[in-house]
């Protein structure tokens, strides 16, 4: 499946960085690697900067610590410390070392917060000021600064003596305010921030509700250690969504449609053998019935209907709640509104669709019994759809589990053998007082 | 349900907006609408366009257009055609000529924009400038303009006698530059932009792609008439996400966990009756067979294996399309490629899973022909569920109908249909062969 890039050089280095990275990613590794060490240094730098974090690992597998030391040294920081992140710790080691010591130790200490957090997305290249800094002072101050990429400047931080911050100027204060007013004046002190432990997921939720162009974050001390930019949260939104649809259905980290196949497996069979253990505890009701199936062959046909109806139910159930936490909308106590709503819903739903249902059993069939049961069935199955399309995600997040995990095989494995169960257990009954 | 709000309201008046409008979301919509009345008005068209879009009509529908007339004074143009979008066209037409002229244009020319598009999301503030100012020329001008909500502004836009654009400064240009220097001389000339009628989903991408802090809107003319903001892009990148989820289990339009189920009964209910319908299907070609399952009934355990693993491996191939396809990371002749991947998978998980599948199949039942029907039928079944799961959302793509719609209906009806009749056909030759 190998395609040779049909590109030349010279046409790629003219691509924006992150174009440029689209295009390396549906490379082969090697001829991906062999591209990315003929271009210039610098733009090589940015490209990788823009490699997905899952990809980057593979890409720069074959380089040298020296040549990753290259590569490194024209990165901000935050951008260095992702990609040593994707490096194995012995090579991740030695490119350090190659590194001179004023660069490694700012990654250094990125490299020490975990990925998920506010530590882990920051940029640390931000600008302090001091409450005396007169307005004039500042724009002296910062055209004497040097090269700034000024794309990842928003605002313009107030700290104390001890790096504590105190305040908070958005750089357009510098254009619209007098030059002579003093930050202390005009500074805003009720900043917004964030904990450098902070869950980065929390953190594009506030972006999103207080309409935030970067967030700075902050040490148990109080002082500044960096800050996060709106880009970072639309990015962690992105791929926070994508994670929620992709463990609901039982996939084990991102995946793409192009991920090779063989990475693919691993994510998926596992799934697909917890959810075929589940299958066999639904196949498990069904046996238990084996011989009044056998004496009315005629329900065997409507069993797809029950699991079909109760598992689509419950999964809308299961996508309002598990987006709702994960957009941070549910509070505690809402729970059980949510309960109680999911509960009346599933009711109205279940006898609007039990009737049709009992009303074709009945046609189809002549038999007023199977409509009666299988109508039946069909409440009750909407029922067990609604409460486990609740208290599963609520359980596995009492648990600290991610809520989205695995959580449709779960809710289909109950409204299977809740359904099933139910269908063919008011069969049974029916065939005793009938008399069969 | 109804539950006072227990917070005093010179407390709630301390709130930020945003967090003001939460509380405003959870109360009883006369409630709210009484506090909102009482809230200054300045603070209440703040709070107004924190509310999400769904629920603002119904929080402002007792308010005469002379009220609302006073609401939308406050709110900036972008914000106030937002809040009037949401009103019946009467009173719509009623609120607009209640406001001074100079009010209301600028929200009827935003107004004639399609919600979805970069019309509908931008705003219309923003700084254009000449590209003869010099730097210092620039401040002065800044500085003179009245009342800005400085958060608003990231770039200033060059254009030219005709407003159309030619470059786009950083405001931060302005601290970093001498004072001297012409904007014609720094600007940057290369702008990104987006077209008014550009779709929003695709300009979230953008920004996510390029770290955009904002995007010039121009009318076909190459005029500019707005900017996109990075924060309506994370926006745009939540709904965006909650609306796939939800399309593709079957639920039309936002819910929300605690949506009134008065609301959510018109987003199921006709879904779950979609499902019934192709839930028919699958019953029909169980109904086919009945006459296999009365002769062997061991076979109706199966039927919820089959249905199982076939759904689940059809969703998790969906998912991974569907979200490619949201993200813009498909590009054409990537669904062959795609086709091909999923085509490999369903064939080695296939085999994994029918191994099993069919060991089972013969130590439970000691029949090693239901072994080989089940095992067969699995391996069938899940090269249906990948060829469905990458065909269908193609499909719905290529007819222009947004791919997620209830795709996971569509794609379990295909396992449902195609496992169904893959397992009883292969039993019922079977039973051929072997002479039942």
């Amino acid at each position: 499946m190998s395609e040779r890039s049909s590109i030349p050089l010279d046409q790629l280095a003219r691509l924006h960085p992150a174009d440029l990275a689209d295009q390396l990613q549906r490379l082969e590794t090697e001829e991906a690697q062999h591209l990315l060490l003929q271009l210039p240094r610098p733009l090589a730098a940015r490209v990788v900067d823009e490699v997905e974090d899952e990809q980057v690992g593979e890409l720069v597998e074959k380089f040298s610590p020296t040549q990753l030391a290259e590569l490194v040294e024209e990165l901000p920081p935050d951008a260095a410390a992702d990609l040593m992140g994707e490096l194995a710790p012995r090579k991740r080691r030695d490119t350090l070392a190659a590194l001179p010591p004023e660069k490694a130790s700012p990654i250094r200490a990125l490299l020490s917060y975990p990925e998920d957090t506010a530590g882990g997305i920051m940029s640390d290249r931000f600008i302090s000021l001091r409450a005396h800094h007169t307005i004039q002072q500042c724009q002296e101050l910062l055209r004497a600064m040097p090269e700034q990429r000024p794309e990842d400047v928003s605002y313009l931080y107030v700290t104390d003596d001890e790096s504590r911050l105190v305040g908070v100027v958005s750089i357009r204060d510098l254009v619209f305010r007098r030059p002579e007013r003093v930050l202390g004046e005009i500074m805003n002190r009720e900043v917004r921030w964030v904990r450098v432990d902070g869950d980065q997921e929390e953190i594009a939720r506030q972006f999103e509700h207080y309409h935030y162009l970067g967030l700075p974050v902050l040490d148990r001390q109080g002082r500044l250690v960096g800050v996060v930019r709106a880009s970072d949260a639309i990015h962690v939104a992105q791929a926070e969504a994508t994670e929620d649809m992709q463990l609901m259905v039982g996939l084990s980290g991102e995946e793409r449609a192009l991920t090779p196949w063989r990475k693919s497996i691993g994510k998926r069979l596992p799934w697909l053998y917890v959810n075929l253990a589940t299958a066999f505890l639904a196949a498990g009701v069904v046996g238990i019935f084996e011989s009044t199936i056998a004496k009315w062959t005629a329900l065997a046909i409507f069993l797809p209907i029950v699991a079909g109806q109760g598992g689509n139910a419950g999964m809308q159930t299961l996508t309002v709640i598990i987006r709702d936490m994960a957009l941070g909308e549910l509070s505690p106590g809402d729970g059980r509104k949510a309960f109680f709503k999911e509960f009346v819903l599933a009711l109205i739903n279940g006898l609007a669709v039990g009737l049709v249902v009992g009303t074709v059993g009945y046609l189809w069939k002549g038999d007023i019994r199977l409509g009666l049961v299988a109508g039946s069935a069909m409440v009750l199955n909407q029922l067990a759809a609604a409460m486990s399309g609740v208290l599963i995600p609520f359980g596995l997040k009492f648990f600290n589990v991610d809520p989205a995990l695995a959580s449709s095989i779960f809710v289909t494995t109950v409204t299977d053998v809740a359904g099933f169960f139910f269908f063919l257990g008011l069969a049974a009954l029916a065939m005793k007082w009938a008399g069969f």
